[in-house]
């Protein structure tokens, strides 16, 4: 046994060293999406291959996997610690073995210049920008997937890094239930939003006011500022620099306050998962999210089922009201009906939730075909704009309103669009449990109240990092692995009766 | 030759790379005093340490010493690039062996942790919770003069690292002259100011407008904002943290624009001359500083010799009134005035052109004994209010208006204070010979015509680097190494004619 202590001793030291240096390129990113000036590119660039490859080599060490080895012959404790990080450190030295450190820095180059062509080309709305671009992380997400290795697809292999344990086949088959069913609950849905105005919300909401607003909300649910802060990006996103350092960004519109508010409720529900790990554990898997359908649901969950609940507004009315005075020409249910009006649009981010997982099909296809060669780069806003309308009725007529709207694909991120519609599924999952186990909380909603909704998060799943895989942990959970009922359920609750 | 340029090339990479993990190192630095929420700090400080341990392992390796040694033995270009690096790599690589790897992350562990509690202290104003910190930072700064070694003063040691060539002895001469010399001045540069009200200024200035009027002054200057910017901390600084990414900061008092006007002028002017910097030798000491004296020389002239010129405010004022509408009460003289008035007062950085060096002699004594044991750390209040009361006739009654108002020893800088008047000499030096050399330039300042000075400064201070050693510069560029006498000259001309 002594052998075994030193050998994971070892390993959590090497880890630690790894997540000191992760950490700090993590800065120099957000930075580069915060407050980078624009001719400091090059050398943020250098920096992340560096940096990048420097704790791809500190991870991939022949000594890792030596210690990894004298570890498992010891033999661990069922459940401990020490054999839930084992356990994961192996699989993912085993995926970042596969790649050589040669191909991770030439990754992160790509992605820096991506990243900042992405930019021009959805300023400009000009495809052509970004195509050499995607072509090359497409080429570049063909080779780690047979680095990685697959059964079936190569977009398993992807699809393993986000979700361990779904394969391809599995998303389509949830897709293949939910698509149908989607179209019968949204005709109906939006023949009722007719009733409300496009336009009811629309006003004059000045940043500072929107910013005020949103952090007393993000406070209400639990955020905590002293270990996090918010800041302004085109694309909104949250990231962790190291324990008490979880920073969430967001857009505004000065036109509709609810833009920021609901992305900051979104943003926040990330956050309270990251502050919700056992920061003890900083940089070793019981320390990380369980996958990103496990981390999208808490992000689902406060922005849709608390943000969008009917009765959100009962509460959270009057205070808006004192920062936007001119909002006191609306009740609590109209703002309700407002940000719960179901009508296709163009961008996902600003789609209701009807639509929304019509976007995510639509972009897990192109992926898929990107990455079984059935789609060419240069076919992407043809293929998209095609089978938008196909699917939405809507015309897309500027790149910017359509493939280029997302930050994703710049950043190399094949395979984690379709967690965006695991999250949706897992989200109505965990709500339809906690409202039976906490029948008081619909009252509690309604009052602004979010501790035990917080509480129960905390204990079901934030606490566990990822001891458990998200199938494991949806079933301890709520009793059953991820299914397409209770969202569909969800949905036409809401939006039918 | 081939055994040469391979050894030098091998040098080139391993420094490079050392630049890229410190300017990570640096943005963490720059985070910390901008936007870091608290109860990330121990990470931080976590982070600090090691990759301060990295760094200093990768340039003390003994293959940089080999590499180094291959250098030298096959002989080099006189003045060639080659010949200049290595020469300055040589004196880098000594100093550094000296220090102990574990030696060097306790030194930023201390750094971070004392900087937080600086902090506090100053805003308590309570040197108790500074004093532990002060303390560990004295014997720290001792141990390393012990490991650096020196031939009279401790204090010798800790002066090379700022001023290469310089030592206790010299400035310790120096400042002997200034002394009475400047109390001469004082006396009637006070009365001749008492004319001036010491509200003149006084009124309300927003933020926002105090920020866009920097902006268009650090314009004017030459400051790049594609390649630098300017955010808000307790204390300003300029710091670069790559090619093309070189950050001002400054803070704002809403009844005194001048403040972080002055402040902007001054970090800018350091800014100027990291962005005249050769780039492509960035990580290399042809892109570093030829010493603290000789980058303050640029922000001192900047501030004082370009903005607080008598004619300054011709061009500046209507400028001034666009954001300041109130201002138009006042005439250019008058602004010229207000800015130039001298009086006592305790803190530094507000601290007029005449009464400015005083306080630097008080820090040079205060740290000299301190490092020769002539002075305990708990001591320092007492030492310091009593000798600022001799030399300024003020009383000091809190310690955040006294010798907890910098800083410097938080961040483990001793040493560091006699470049501030190494820099107002030579600052009045350049400046005396450039008005030789270009007799048109007083036009040109009333104008806001920055473009000339700003060429003749890269032209024979900022391309240079770190090829000439500050005495060498000074005599190259001036045809005399730094004397009192020109900032003398300067103070007499402009406060008593």
């Amino acid at each position: 046994m002594a052998t075994e202590s030193a050998a994971y001793r070892k390993l959590l030291k090497r880890t630690r060293e790894i997540a000191l240096v992760s950490a700090a390129s993590d800065l120099l990113s957000w930075d580069l999406d915060t407050y980078m000036p624009p001719k400091a590119l090059a050398f943020r660039a250098e920096q992340f291959a560096h940096l990048g490859g420097h704790t791809h080599k500190l991870f991939t060490s022949r000594k890792v996997g030596d210690l990894l080895s004298a570890c498992e012959q010891n033999g661990l404790a069922a459940d401990s610690a020490e054999a839930v990080n084992v356990r994961e450190w192996r699989r993912l030295y085993q995926r970042a073995t596969r790649l050589p450190a040669r191909f991770v820095e030439k990754f992160q180059r790509t992605r820096t210049h991506a990243r900042e062509a992405w930019k021009e080309a959805r300023q400009r709305s000009q495809f052509k920008v970004f195509k050499p671009h995607l072509q090359k992380v497409v080429e570049l997400n063909r080779q780690r997937a047979e680095y990685w290795g697959y059964s079936e697809s190569p977009y398993d292999a992807l699809l393993e890094e986000h979700e361990p344990g779904m394969r391809t086949a599995q998303v389509r088959s949830l897709f293949a239930e939910l698509r149908p069913a989607i179209g019968e609950v949204l005709g109906k849905a939006v023949e009722r939003s007719a009733a409300v105005p496009p336009d009811l919300i629309e006003g004059n909401y000045p940043v500072a006011a929107q910013q005020a607003l949103n952090r007393k909300v993000a406070e209400a649910m639990g955020f905590d500022f002293a270990a996090g802060r918010i800041d302004t990006t085109t694309h909104p996103f949250c990231t962790t620099l190291g324990p008490g350092d979880c920073r969430l960004t967001t857009r505004y519109n000065e036109r509709n306050f609810t833009q920021s508010l609901y992305g900051i409720m979104h943003e926040a529900g990330h956050g309270l998962y990251e502050q919700g790990l056992p920061a003890e554990h900083f940089g070793s898997p019981l320390c990380m999210a369980a996958s990103l359908g496990i981390h999208e649901s808490q992000s689902r969950l406060w922005e849709n089922h608390v943000g969008r609940h009917p009765r959100f507004w009962e509460h959270w009315h009057p205070i808006a009201c004192e920062h936007f005075p001119e909002l006191k020409r609306l009740t609590p249910t109209q703002l309700a009906a407002a940000v719960n009006r179901v009508t296709p649009s163009f961008i996902r981010v600003e789609a209701d939730q009807v639509t929304y997982d019509l976007h995510i099909i639509l972009r897990f296809e192109v992926e898929v075909k990107l990455m079984e060669k059935q789609l060419a780069a240069g076919d992407v806003p043809a293929y998209w704009n095609e089978n938008f309308q196909n699917m939405l009725g809507l015309k897309v007529e500027r790149d910017a309103d359509g493939c280029l709207q997302d930050i994703h694909w710049s950043l190399g991120e094949l395979g984690y669009f379709p967690t965006y519609t695991l999250g949706n599924l897992n989200a109505a999952q965990f709500m339809e449990r906690v409202l039976q186990d906490q029948p008081g909380l619909e009252g509690e909603l309604s009052r602004g109240e979010y501790g035990n909704l917080l509480k129960w998060l905390r204990e079901r799943v934030h606490r566990h990092g990822l001891r458990y895989h998200s199938q494991d942990l949806m079933q301890k959970a709520t009793g059953e692995p991820t299914s397409g009922k209770h969202h569909l359920d969800y949905l036409r609750k809401k939006f039918l009766q």
